[in-house]
């Protein structure tokens, strides 16, 4: 098949999906909605890509794939880190993009519906005005989108304590991988009439449906005071340390995050942090209990910090003094960008497990001869090792290459999880092939082939579809 | 095919799959094991009852029946109220009960390993032990297993504030319909590697898939501080509006329940409770924040019950004094059985239609002459009306399931959902038929067909399979 003629065949045909002026055909625009975030993951050339408007729009170019034999890939604001909106053959992308329509704020029942192209931060606002708070906070969440935060399952910071996106997912309205458009979940508190089809797609990466509309459970705004503390420590190990007791002792952070030394050079060679001596880690917690207990809180992890050797230890509840402390972990990934090409590693271990997993990630470092740096979600024991890898230097990508997956292995051998938060997409496939089991991987097929006998939507994606 | 002769050759197959004595075939046992506490729901009489012991024992027997078409029923401890664990036609019961070990208990990570029969409530004791806290908490929790709660993901009165079982369920050993044994899910705090299975299998009742071990998320025990505030209210309408209140008002309770008049009359005629004059609902109002914090909003609840015409208002923080003002909520369940065999109603809406469901659950009661009390989780708008049924009167009866069906069509008018907690089994399957889309029953089936392709399983539970 010719694809220049078919791209354009395909141009004429999606203008009886949509309205004219939402299908792109031209270069610029197929290479731009090419590929996500994700370094490294393979992606072709869509033959078009279609901005969406409506879940009726979405319906229509899925049915009339579907019909002619040519694959789907949906695709929220591209700012993922596994390949999951990466192109494939035969692929028309569908940009949920232009669908930011809130469409209700529900204060009655601590809910609001929005389409799937709603940026996390919007909504987050949205809500706030009305006194709500939707807690999902993705490092992306100022450019990524809630149908793509859905599709992912996408975690944070604030996971450690408030949980993943999908713990705040009732329902979805989804366009299935024959065009028909579904309902899933519910609007009440609680509800288990049938399976738990929404929590099927949450994190299933598009490949069983496309997320067009979701519904999220809110809390409320008030009842929270944010304080944070923050600890520099002479050895990832004591850092550790300060995590585990911090978990044992009962205290639930909101946030407690974890900051190498590489990352802390780089923000400090950028910006001028003025660190102290000896410095090999640096740890940020958040509470955000209110008065008094939030206070006996904030003081029980700065004692932690103290006992497990952590120094310059600061605590703050004034939010710009929050925001001053909490400035090298909002600057680790630009600053590390200065210093070349940023490969994310997304991995989860048991808490326990942080202090070692982060050895050998310094060890494989070592031994392949790559700049890693470490931000960790400390608290959650998921690590974000971030390999650098300096533009045209094919001998030092391909140890990188090396280190990524070692970082792999040593996360399973320590009985972790290969993605913590980011997805399998494409780049996860192998880890997640050799940590799920035969049976489990046939129960993925299963389904797969259950829901979406053509393979229509995102083949390939989100686990091992080969023997 | 003759029964009689089936069930010995059965015991004498199931032998070699289960050590002797494990094997029940006799007149007692198999009438005993029949069906769980569903009123109304239908069943037959299993051909044999299988003991298992241990996770494979469960995999030989499913895979005997497998491989010979008989269907296999699974049952902890027969506390559900929707038919789940009633046996069909040709059909091996397989309970869990004698699975009641605890395999770890994990300070570090906070969480537990523990086989499918493990009673709620010996998981709870065992982790406080070690200074964790295992949330859900159905009314059955000290006679209800963990295996039935994960797979009907039971509620409970905690759940307004802290989730249902499926919210604590990290990972499940389940054994396919095929006999096959796999690990679903994870250990770590996070993860996404694939498809959320283990939501799948959480509520499927059964279905797709034996539950013999759960491994689920602990909360620390400490940090929290129990403080009861309970009202007496005028009317339900005054009771429903406070309800709505305190939702509004950015508190989010530990529990909020409701106790209609019939209930309080019923508890008073039994064990004397001194009701105030006039009183025609209770709300009971857990908050569980420590100090001063958690005073101020006890306080608050206080005054907002006053505002709505709350009378007799009572605070307590002493554990004693806090299961005195809760006796009612204990006690509602057994006083009313005491009149009658009670038909237990689950339906949840929206949380603002619990004043305009009560009513016309009231109004149903009235139409078909029936008595119907309320016991609500009315901070999440779950409401369980009990329906009371006197033996022998088959014309009550009739009324009685008229008003059953008017209250599950009610609540879908409103925009509720026929189960809020206890699952479709059997007795929903009407309810579910009228509530799920045509194209979300299909996939129901799709995944059923897909993973259970002879229908072994619990086959005709949890969603409408006939079109």
């Amino acid at each position: 098949m010719n694809s220049t003629v078919t791209a354009k065949d395909l141009v004429g045909e999606l203008a009886g999906c949509v309205p004219q002026g939402q299908v792109l055909s031209d270069t610029d625009s197929v290479r731009k909605y090419s590929h996500d975030d994700a370094e490294w993951a393979p992606f072709t050339t869509p033959l078009a890509v279609v901005l969406a408007q409506t879940t009726a729009e979405v319906a229509a170019v899925v049915s009339y794939a579907s019909s002619h034999g040519l694959r789907v890939v949906p695709r929220g604001a591209g700012t993922g880190l596994s390949g999951g909106a990466n192109s494939v053959t035969n692929c028309i992308v569908v940009s949920l993009e232009l669908m930011t329509r809130i469409l209700e704020i529900n204060t009655d029942e601590s809910l609001a519906v929005a389409e799937a192209g709603v940026i996390n931060d919007d909504l987050r606002e949205a809500v706030a005005a009305k006194g709500l708070w939707y807690p999902p906070d993705p490092a992306s969440y100022k450019i990524s989108t809630l149908g793509g935060n859905a599709a992912t399952n996408a975690g944070g910071i604030c996971c450690v304590k408030y949980g993943v996106t999908g713990d705040y997912v009732l329902g979805l309205t989804v366009v299935l991988p024959d065009g028909e458009i579904v309902h899933l979940g519910r609007r009440t508190a609680k509800g288990v009439t049938g399976y738990d089809l929404t929590s099927l797609l949450v994190g299933s990466e598009g490949t069983l449906g496309i997320i067009t509309e979701v519904t999220v459970k809110l809390l409320p705004m008030s009842g929270r005071e944010d304080r944070a503390v923050i600890g520099f420590f002479p050895s990832l190990q004591s850092a550790g340390q300060a995590v585990a007791t911090v978990a044992a002792s009962g205290i639930v952070p909101a946030a407690l995050e974890l900051i190498d030394s590489m990352c802390l050079r780089a923000v400090d060679e950028w910006l001028g942090l003025e660190l102290p001596q000896d410095v090999h880690a640096l740890l940020l917690a958040k509470v955000d209990e209110p008065g008094t207990t939030g206070a006996e809180l904030a003081n029980r992890v700065a004692t932690i910090f103290s006992d497990s050797g952590g120094t310059n230890i600061e605590q703050a509840t004034d939010p710009k003094e929050i925001d001053r402390l909490f400035l090298a972990r909002r600057m680790a990934y630009p600053a590390l960008e200065r210093l070349g090409p940023v490969l994310t590693e997304d991995v989860c271990v048991p808490r326990s497990a942080v202090p070692e997993m982060l050895s050998r990630i310094q060890s494989s470092a070592a031994k392949n001869q790559v700049v890693i740096a470490n931000i960790a979600h400390a608290g959650d024991g998921n690590l974000h090792p971030l390999i650098i890898a300096p533009v045209g230097d094919v001998a030092a990508v391909a140890r990188a290459k090396t280190a990524f997956d070692e970082i792999v292995d040593a996360c399973r051998e320590l009985g972790g999880t290969v993605t913590g938060e980011h997805g399998v997409g494409l780049l996860k496939l192998p880890g997640a092939a050799a940590e799920l089991e035969q049976g489990v991987i046939n129960l993925h097929r299963s389904i797969k082939k259950a829901l979406d006998p053509r393979g229509t939507l995102n083949p390939g994606k989100a686990f091992p579809h080969q023997p």
